[in-house]
């Protein structure tokens, strides 16, 4: 019997047991600061460079352009305002897609605020791509740097990530991505797509909370955001957190190895997934773009329901989903990027958003299948929207 | 026979058994976020405001007022620059101590550099205490912010920090005090000492590195330094690290009970390794304030040599100290703590400072003086200035 399907791997996922026997003897044991001048700094200073080569080569990325940080965010936070400020003479205009994360958006709003910039929130299509034109169109000679994301936690729709930053990087333009919902689950190739900088979060890998990383194009200037001593070559202060380090470095390689194999698995679990809901669900949206998509990655929108009691409902059943993303769950009542990718309000609102895990098997998709639809129905039998909706008449699918 | 004797606590400590304990079932098990609607994430929850609780009361506190971050450098950072970007109609001056942490001084720094803040670099006396009067005749009608910390990690300098925060409530000044060295080694009350703002740091605790805590008075504004969703009361953005706050919390509850007797203990292994070093080593200065000081803090400059080099040759006894603060020891020659209270260039290249911890006896301290005169004395009968000296024939002792 099925007790527990975790659908919600883009909010948290377990620590892999690799990951934590790699990283356990770095709390009691091997304890020391890298800082430190004698053997047992150095000893530890060695393994954080030795870790820092494995989250580059994950990203096909050279090992000094990686900065640890606490998470995905402050990495998005350092690319946004510490490559910003690093370039105030070539002016104060910034690009992010409308879709981007909190982190982002909100970086992108601080600088609005207290350094006098300019920033243009750029549309996405109704599968939440940004269009190349249209990125073309937004630059400016005094445009400094462009962050799109790789792909979405919220739609799973995956950007054409290296033709956008080619075209920064012929306008003369720092291009940033990030690619916390993305790294581990498709190739990434910093150096082939010229990007000059990405984000990444451990959880999202395999390690613990706490740990994330940048990485910036070898020589880029960013102002630190935690000024402190000349830690991560003086972009990033503060002790180096070395449990999450190696943590961060063991899951990059674990991943890397297994990154073919694991998004096709994913892909058809998914699939079939979303072949059964489409099949069972009426007035349903499939939201985001059908194929160019996260392996792992279902998201919805249901009419005549909320999300948050969808989510709820089925956390009864044992599976465990999200509505919009993680951190603006509670923020927000309306995700701003089913607006933007043209839902209206009411659809908005029965979002449902699936992830999945390297632990799924099809007999779990199979009970999903089994619990979600009646669910929906329940909640919509309490529904006086549905229920108008009914009694006029529409109840063909959408899907 | 003693192998290893580690002096180095203020750079970095292992992490406590019970800690360990308490915070590994946050890695694989109980791995939910937070922010998750349903109970994965409530439970986790609950058990994160549990630990803010233990962290509040440790320094006398209300538990609203405790931000989680990831080190108490990011605790620095949030505290200077948030407190100040949200009271910039109030005035564009802040207050730091001339021996602040390079994370509070880099912090005064940027705002100086990107956002017109004046600041004034407070001196301190001979032991490292800031005068009164000299913080009472710096204040003026738009300073925001005074930031003093409660003890120094280099020289080991307690502050009266109830007599400085008391001078700054009254001119209606926010105060803030950089306890990462003080708390848990000696008692703090932010309530009764009127303290508005005060940072922590888990590693110096017993916790891994990696997690930090800033406290703040309730209602008191801060513009986040990691912006994304409305985690820690919306002061500090990114997913919370469950596993890191319930070490911090943890460790925090273990020290408070433990403050006392550990003090007290600290104190008498500290007094017997200062008197015999005064004894046994010639022309050497026991830096800070000698009685108003860290119970386990013992520092000195020797002489005629480099505390580097100190550090290395002990290290090859077993004995691993440090020079100068940890975070600095590759940035800088010369440390500018010692240089603000009066050392020259020369008296200060010969910095050691030596921070015990609660595994050590007095057999250890022992060892610590049958080791460290020789080391100075081998490092002296190579040092062509000590020859001058010694030449010149004036060889008496200064401690």
């Amino acid at each position: 019997m099925i007790t527990r399907v975790y659908l919600d791997h883009a909010a948290a996922t377990p620590v892999r047991p690799e990951v934590m026997d790699a990283m356990l003897p770095y709390f009691c044991q091997r304890f020391g600061n890298p800082s430190a001048v004698y053997d047992l700094g150095g000893e530890v200073k060695e393994v954080v460079e030795a870790h820092r080569g494995k989250v580059a080569r994950l990203i096909g990325g050279h090992p000094p352009g990686v900065i640890f940080t606490s998470s995905g965010a402050e990495a998005n936070n350092l690319a946004i305002k510490g490559a910003a400020l690093a370039n105030l003479k070539k002016g104060r205009h910034l690009i992010v897609s409308a879709i981007e994360h909190h982190s982002v958006l909100n970086s992108a709003r601080f600088l609005e605020k207290f350094h006098d910039f300019e920033v243009t929130f750029l549309p996405v299509n109704q599968h939440g791509l940004v269009e190349e034109e249209r990125l073309q169109r937004a630059l400016r000679p005094e445009t400094v740097l462009v962050s799109i994301q790789h792909g979405s936690n919220e739609i799973g729709t995956v950007q054409n990530l290296a033709q956008l930053a080619a075209i920064c990087r012929a306008a003369g333009v720092l291009f940033h991505s990030d690619a916390v919902a993305t790294a581990g689950q498709i190739p990434i190739s910093v150096g082939d797509w010229q990007v000059d900088l990405l984000s990444l979060s451990g959880p999202a890998l395999g390690a613990p909370k706490g740990i994330g990383a940048l990485y910036f194009r070898p020589q880029l200037r960013l102002v630190p955001q935690i000024h402190s001593g000349i830690q991560e070559s003086g972009r990033r202060g503060g002790t180096e957190n070395v449990p999450g380090i190696v943590a961060l470095g063991t899951a990059a390689e674990l991943v890397q190895g297994e990154l073919e194999a694991s998004s096709r698995r994913l892909g058809k679990l998914r699939d079939h997934l979303v072949a059964g809901i489409g099949e069972m669900v009426s007035c349903a949206i499939y939201t985001g773009h059908p194929e160019q998509r996260l392996p792992g990655h279902a998201s919805f929108c249901f009419e005549g329901i909320e999300g948050e009691a969808l989510v709820f409902l089925l956390s009864r059943r044992g599976i465990y989903a999200n509505t919009g993303s993680a951190c603006a769950s509670k923020a927000l009542k309306v995700s701003p990027v089913l607006g933007a990718i043209g839902l209206n309000p009411e659809m908005a609102q029965g979002s449902l958003v699936l992830t999945l895990g390297p632990e799924h098997q099809e007999g779990e998709m199979d009970y999903v299948l089994t619990e979600l639809p009646p669910a929906v129905e329940r909640l919509r039998s309490f529904s006086p929207v549905w229920s108008k909706k009914m009694a006029a008449g529409s109840g063909g699918s959408q899907a």
